[in-house]
């Protein structure tokens, strides 16, 4: 096997949303697609990705570094022993003379790239990508058809909405409830109680005995942060995601010995270094609270393989991680890698909403999906920024003109 | 005053070196130059950066966000009440819609417009960026002329060296030494105590007095950590640099309390959220440590004055700042800021060695310089690749096709 090309599109997403950290209005994210010289059923063989959502594209780093330095790599460097392609040999090669430390915008492009190559092995191998991952980690897939646990992820704030800000939110919980969630997460602005708590209240009777979580995307303002922790205590929110920012290790950990609620946090931190200073000085409880590291914003499966083996000989639970992303290829881990939910954005009609067509949520469970790799082809929406990175003559004789454009 | 364009080239360095982290090979670095609408002295007024080196170049993250951002920007918000251009003010707008955490290749993207606009205010104040700088940090600059610390950083590994690497060794010392440094670093392996050992006595004999300091970038192998520093400590080295992975305050933490030895460290933090972390946990000593974020490879000045706000704070006095780059804005900085030391790589023949053309080195110490600006205009070998930046027409009437390009 070996790799033609590998094309990248920024898709400008442009959502008229915000949450209490950025707005959506020029947000961008990147697809990719790893083209192969391998022909299956007829059809060219192609791996895919999409990004997550919050960050940006990652466009200029995939162009400029990576992208040329995994095309330069020998292709029987990127092989396994069966001759499949190995994610793990590409991120060491795409690393290669790559500083230690700042994990920003790189460990995003690495990590889009290797959930491409994951597709790909999936497709090679025409299992799905659950199943495979399962193996990676050494865990015994089911034989049979797999559930995983998910939750629906809405409530943004709509600068437009105005007065109506209240009746939004209540109809997007109620649509997640509807969709079969069990538990909705909501966004909240961290800076005022009484509005927090108004949020807070309309998502709880909406949501019909749903549990409700509440994020706050690092922007609690500390001078309300006891009463505010307390009010939430009082209405029982399922958890409090980002209390503190991203890096505030202290200031998590102050909150953490105060509160019985569980937080939720990390995906702002894009590294097993940045995972494990959040472990040794987080303060947070391997009974209660969540992990959210993305893991294609990560430098990929590997990395996060030995942040799960970190975080577990320290006494957690995979039950534990709940990677941020919402996206398919973050659902397939959760399913393969037996973490604890998939969050997801409750809104279908997203291109990075809900899972793939014609999923049912049951009480707050989905089904895996059994197409091979990740099952981009079963997302009408997501699969159209997808499809088009793919539609030059891909011989080989035209390798080299590709990779220099 | 109006920004016409902001201009950026990806510049190879292509050394034929390397330390113990990373090769130099396929190195880049970022050049760039902000055109304004102001003609002093008959021509055009322009702001130049160049990059540091070892993270390589921003380009992509220019080109695809920080500079449409900038130029989209309102004019009038980004000057202060003289209507002069406010480089605080400018990376207040570049990290709108920036989510927290994540300090990789932003702060670099950042901090390299934030570099630029110091040299575009200083030219626009006719003055030395040194003196520009002192004022904004409220120190009183001297109203002669003033001299700073520098030292020499050389010593690199040559892979086409062979047999000869001690040789070479001695002989880039020897240079340094002659040249005036009487501090000079070398980079050490940082795997095997007899190779490191006897590099660092070849240093030592070469440098005839002057002070030898010893750079593991990060890949001190912890199986001989213990011996290492104890025979580092023999040798009286004048500090032991990045003896921990970047992240690893806790190995640092362990490394700080057993050796008598100064350590430096923080190059590759790039935020006020990370230098604060190594302050809380890096259990460094304000009496001998050397913390070495580099500037503008960290968001620029606004956040640089945080960080020294945080460690003044803590007890920490403004000479044990050392910036990691080399270039000629960061000397402007340590001169300005009143910083322990300048990094320069001694070899004056690179395009980010030595200072200005001509600038002398006494016993450790170089004049600031008197140029308006930063002075890239007084380095030739640098200046060759920002001047070629600016050559095209720049009436305003182009601007929407230049921004567009």
């Amino acid at each position: 096997m070996k790799i033609l090309a590998i094309d990248e599109q920024t898709v400008p997403l442009a959502a008229p949303m915000r949450n209490a950290s950025v707005a959506y209005d020029t947000m961008t994210a990147s697809a990719l697609a790893v083209v192969t010289d391998c022909v299956m059923n007829g059809e060219r063989v192609v791996g895919y990705a999409f990004d997550s959502i919050g960050r940006y594209g990652k466009g200029g780093l995939l162009r400029d570094r990576f992208i040329p330095r995994l095309l330069a790599a020998s292709p029987g460097a990127l092989l396994d022993a069966r001759g499949l392609i190995d994610p793990d040999a590409a991120v060491a090669a795409l690393m290669e003379n790559e500083k230690d430390g700042g994990h920003g915008e790189r460990p995003g492009a690495v990590g889009l790239i290797d959930a491409a190559l994951w597709d790909l092995r999936a497709k090679l191998e025409a299992r799905p990508l659950w199943r495979v991952l399962a193996e990676r980690a050494g865990r015994r897939a089911p034989g049979q058809a797999h559930a995983f646990d998910v939750y629906g992820s809405c409530g943004h704030f709509r600068p437009g909405r105005g007065t109506a800000e209240l009746d939004g939110l209540a109809r997007e919980v109620q649509a997640a409830r509807s969709a079969g969630f069990s538990t909705i997460k909501i966004k909240l602005g961290g800076s005022n109680i009484d509005d927090d708590l108004a949020r807070t209240r309309v998502a709880l009777a909406a949501a019909e005995g749903a549990r409700v979580a509440v994020d706050v995307n690092g922007k609690l303002d500390a001078a309300i942060e006891s009463a505010w922790l307390q009010a939430m205590a009082r209405l029982d929110v399922a958890w409090v995601e980002e209390p503190a920012s991203p890096l505030d290790f202290l200031r998590l950990s102050k909150i953490a010995a105060g509160t019985p609620l569980p937080l939720a946090t990390g995906e702002n931190l894009f590294s097993l270094d940045d995972a494990r200073n959040l472990l040794r000085y987080g303060g947070l409880r391997p009974d209660r609270d969540l992990i959210q590291i993305d893991i294609s914003l990560s430098y990929g499966v590997g990395e996060y393989l030995h942040i799960l083996a970190e975080f577990e000989a320290a006494g957690w639970k995979r039950a534990a991680f709940v990677p941020h992303a919402g996206h398919l290829f973050a659902a397939q881990a959760v399913a393969g890698l037996g973490l604890g939910m998939h969050e997801s954005a409750s809104d279908v009609s997203l291109p990075f909403g809900g899972l793939w067509d014609g999923a049912a949520i049951a009480t707050g469970r989905a089904a895996a999906c059994e197409a091979p790799g990740v099952g981009f082809e079963l997302k009408n929406s997501l699969f159209q920024w997808l499809k088009p990175l793919v539609t030059r003559d891909r011989d080989s004789a035209s390798v080299a003109s590709i990779n220099a454009g």
